[in-house]
């Protein structure tokens, strides 16, 4: 027999419990209800995708990120000799250690929920329809240090259009969200909504030249985080001239004086000289008024200092927000070539990432779940060994009439038997002992109130119902 | 941008397309439904676990088959450096790839259910109920050489009542089995019985040494793949005499002769003179007739050639068998010694572990999935730019419903959207042309039959659920 290991689960991961299983799915039971009304259809892609599948395709930091599988058998073999071979010739420890990663494992835990998108794409092409509506809610993995509400393992509920360019995808989208969020019981939430063109427009008319593109909207998306004063310092160190810097800041802010349609106005008019900007001022009007007949229309908030780090974007970007949790619930925008990367073409997307762990955390604290505590509502008890026949059907006329049902298995002391039918919060307790037995009937006792009664047992399930049915 | 990849999923995976994840689904919820009514509840646990956590549990050849994660970053340097070490002094390369293995490795995927129960039982024991009976629906993954039917990524669906030795755990774990059998639609199942002690008592009464205990069961496991003569050569080979061979082979065979009652009859007078031969024939007849009142009652089978390979059950076995699969769609049993393994104590437990692929593959052949492929029943057209908002509102009118409903999102030819929406499966298109705007109404066309007719928008819903209620 072992001795006595370490049993945590690894470090950055986590065992759900049945109340966490239970308050995932709650959560994710809303997200697909209203994807599926949307007629958004499930994906689900395997954990392992080849290695040169995700490499080069999160930037150097994330490569690092991604969780290697280490070769096996022969190949592992055939690895270890080469590394051995190269280490009599290696200049330095360093060159070696990344040849060795190059040799070691050929296939890897997929990082995120889009390139394995556009793999399906691109490898399955001809069975997808011309618009390609899929959710896909799967677990990824990321050698992220972890730290709070920062895990190796996470959800990722990912929806995404594939094959349009309208403007009426992103409705579709933002629509959907609102969707999840009403139903899942917020009432204080913003969709934050700017474009990768408004962000250029706001560079080219800050004066901030196009080679500062990157390190500009970098600095900009931690406005939130770093406050004005901490994004001037970033955007000095980065290069860019103070005056410039501080023109960008201002158009970023001007949310905070304009809001809705004069807002935009006001962007149209500050940017009308960049062609990027201003054909991104009449996007973003054209979603905020074709919005206003859907969920999502109320929830809009035009924010011209919303950057979204991610450099694939491409047209509008979103960003779900409570005021309660700093950094977002979710996040996404038009990101017109990435999807295509397999098939060297641009393919026309729009997606949305909604957060699970965070979207969890931000409901605890605000004590929004619902109960959904109790594993089974009646606990049926095993008073005798003579009267295990009578307690099995008992039981499983029960469950035949629908009613979730937990038979405790040892005939033990009653009182046992009653602190664990409470502990476990059923309501209800059944059972038939020699009394009952005789008189063809089930003892019924009330969990809370105390109050016992017994119905024949022709009427045991009609009696249960009105049991159940009392609060 | 990147040259033509290889974009199948890596070896042994598969992606999942929408109809396939709709099929999985409707699986996976006739499962969940039971165990649920039944007091199980869910548990989820990380796919990696600590190498160490795995390793020893499933035999040299399982620990063979474990996808290893390779170590990072400086880890990674560290173990590369050992390695080169030791490459210095190592006797053959063999002895080095292993020694390279267990250095490169710290963490590796769950190779299945079981050892993560048994780890989460000791890491949360004080948080558990006393009988913890838990279901777990989760991928496993092992590096088995891929085949018709066999992936290196599948699902296990196990259900476990972990704490009690009470033969009622066997009892509700067969009933929950067979009520997801009865559930999904199959009515010529069986489920398999046997018992570790009968066949312990087999084997003593047949004259074969106890040593040759596990011997005689791998081979008698295969009596339905290669038959009577070839579990004879098999015991043969593994050292067995030919006439205990024989005597085991045709008490295991009595199931051709008795059933029911008369065989476990038949198979106590057989092995009166084994202790655990007698104990095992006593708890059959006692599950047996207990099952009598439950679902599972007219489906057990007892089977005295049923063996199941692993070596780690200690009571009843069981396999759910249908005729046209060789092999089983899922099989448990008893095992009061491996649960408590982190716990360095035995715990009593009885699971199950059915098949999700196994069980699809036989649900496709004969065509058991009840209609589940379409997206939404509406698709709602986009006729031009100017009826655009009236498009948007009729969209949301119909999703408020509760009705499914995807848009078109480009202003295409009809045509087109009359065959892209005919292709994703609706039943009926809803659409808003300039005609529609003025009269204030949406034009409705069923799909199959082709009419069309048209409904105040006051109307619509109401008029949308007639239509769709028509087959």
């Amino acid at each position: 027999m072992a001795q006595k290991q370490n049993t945590q689960p690894p470090k950055g991961t986590r065992d759900f419990l049945p109340r966490d299983v239970r308050r995932r799915e709650h959560v994710l039971k809303t997200v697909r209800a209203v994807y599926s009304r949307y007629g958004f259809e499930p994906l689900e892609t395997p954990a392992m995708e080849r290695l040169d599948t995700l490499l080069g395709k999160y930037g150097e930091e994330g490569d690092q990120l991604i969780f290697r599988i280490l070769e096996r058998g022969a190949e592992l073999g055939r690895a270890v000799d080469k590394i051995i071979g190269e280490s009599k010739t290696a200049a330095e420890p360093r060159a070696l250690h990344k040849f060795a990663e190059r040799e070691l494992a050929e296939m890897a835990l997929r990082y995120d929920l889009t390139v394995p998108l556009a793999r399906v794409v691109a490898e399955h092409q001809a069975e997808l329809p011309k618009f390609f509506k899929r959710y896909q809610i799967q677990p990824v993995w990321r050698a992220d240090r972890p730290a709070k509400g920062r895990f190796r393992e996470f959800y990722q509920c990912d929806v995404d259009i594939v094959g349009s360019e309208s403007v009426l995808c992103e409705v579709e989208v933002c629509s959907a969200i609102a969707e999840v969020m009403d139903g899942l019981g917020f009432d204080d939430y913003k969709i934050r909504l700017n474009h990768r063109g408004v962000l250029r427009g706001m560079i080219e008319a800050s004066g901030i030249g196009l080679e500062h593109e990157v390190d500009a909207i970098t600095a900009l998306d931690k406005l939130d985080k770093i406050g004005v004063d901490g994004v001037a310092k970033e955007m000095a160190e980065r290069g860019i001239a103070a005056d410039a810097a501080t023109a960008l800041i201002a158009r970023a802010q001007l949310a905070t004086q304009h809001t809705g349609g004069s807002l935009l106005e006001e962007l149209g008019r500050a940017l009308e000289k960049s062609e990027a900007g201003s054909r991104g001022v009449k996007q973003l009007q054209e979603l905020v008024s074709f919005a206003a007949h859907t969920p999502a229309g109320r929830r809009l908030a035009v924010d011209p200092s919303l950057a979204r780090g991610l450099s694939y974007y491409t047209g509008p970007i979103f960003e779900v927000a409570v005021k309660d949790l700093a950094g977002s619930l979710g996040g996404g925008g038009r990101y017109d070539k990435l999807v295509g990367m397999f098939l060297n073409r641009d393919l026309p997307a729009v997606g949305f990432s909604l957060g699970l762990e965070r979207i969890l955390v931000v409901m605890e604290e605000r004590n929004m779940f619902p109960a959904l505590d109790a594993p089974a509502e009646v606990m049926v008890f095993r008073i005798e060994d003579a009267t295990t026949a009578e307690t099995l059907q008992t039981l499983h006329a029960i469950r035949a009439a629908g009613i979730s049902a937990e038979l405790y298995p040892n005939v033990d002391k009653l009182g046992k038997q009653f602190q664990y039918a409470t502990t476990r919060g059923a309501r209800v307790a059944a059972f038939v002992g020699g009394q009952e037995k005789d008189a063809g009937t089930v003892a019924l006792k009330q969990l809370q109130t105390q109050q016992q009664t017994s119905a024949p047992r022709a009427e045991l399930v009609a009696k249960l119902r009105e049991l159940l049915a009392s609060r």
